[in-house]
């Protein structure tokens, strides 16, 4: 059912109704790194995509040189980072986009001292994996 | 290939680096509508799914009564609109996130006096047609 999460979030902390948080421990390689699921097949019915919004504290970075089999669409929504894909780096802020293709080594590195938000958009899974 | 886009826009008026332009004649019954595809399958390889950011002018919106098998994940960027789906009506504004279902008939009109920006993926269409 088509549906609105209403943005209720602050500057660098975002937030929208009817989404929880999850903070990661760092067991999975990340550190200071927290998510929201925005849009789900589980709650929305999205069968073809999700849409997640990640946040990460400064001195923090996604897991560290993640690599599987889906892509990315990472627009940034605040704060910096440096971004290191396979052998390139480079900077990205606010309203950057970037791909990630499939299989490539990625990792995104806070820079400077405001958190770092970014909406992180992949395939529904079982859509993956059914090919 | 892994890609970034950086952002060349400003305020009400979004651009990335290495991003067309395409300005909408409203024979697709939108009003004062324009598209920049940010990621795509012809450009960055993209198989899974399509960014689309869409300005609208204020006094326009988007396709009138659209509706189509492909569902649609949008963040308003900028500007207020209306949202019309189905029979329900809502106003939404910057940082809102909507899921449009399939074939749920949506119609996004600008409220105010400031250009409607927004973040609309969809499933990548040859993804769609395979099923």
């Amino acid at each position: 059912m088509s549906t609105i999460h209403r943005f209720i979030g602050e500057k660098n902390d975002f937030n929208w109704e009817g989404v929880d948080l999850t903070v990661f421990d760092g067991s999975d390689g990340s550190k200071y790194a927290s998510r929201r699921l925005l849009i789900t097949e589980e709650r929305e019915g999205a069968k073809n995509f999700v849409f997640r919004y990640f946040k990460v504290l400064p001195g923090g970075s996604s897991t560290m040189f993640d690599k599987h089999a889906h892509d990315h669409g990472v627009l940034i929504l605040h704060g910096h980072c440096k971004v290191k894909l396979n052998d390139q780096e480079f900077h990205a802020g606010p309203m950057d986009v970037i791909y990630v293709t499939p299989n490539d080594v990625h990792h995104f590195i806070v820079e400077g001292d405001e958190p770092l938000g970014f909406l992180c958009v992949i395939p529904n899974k079982k859509l993956l994996a059914s090919r």
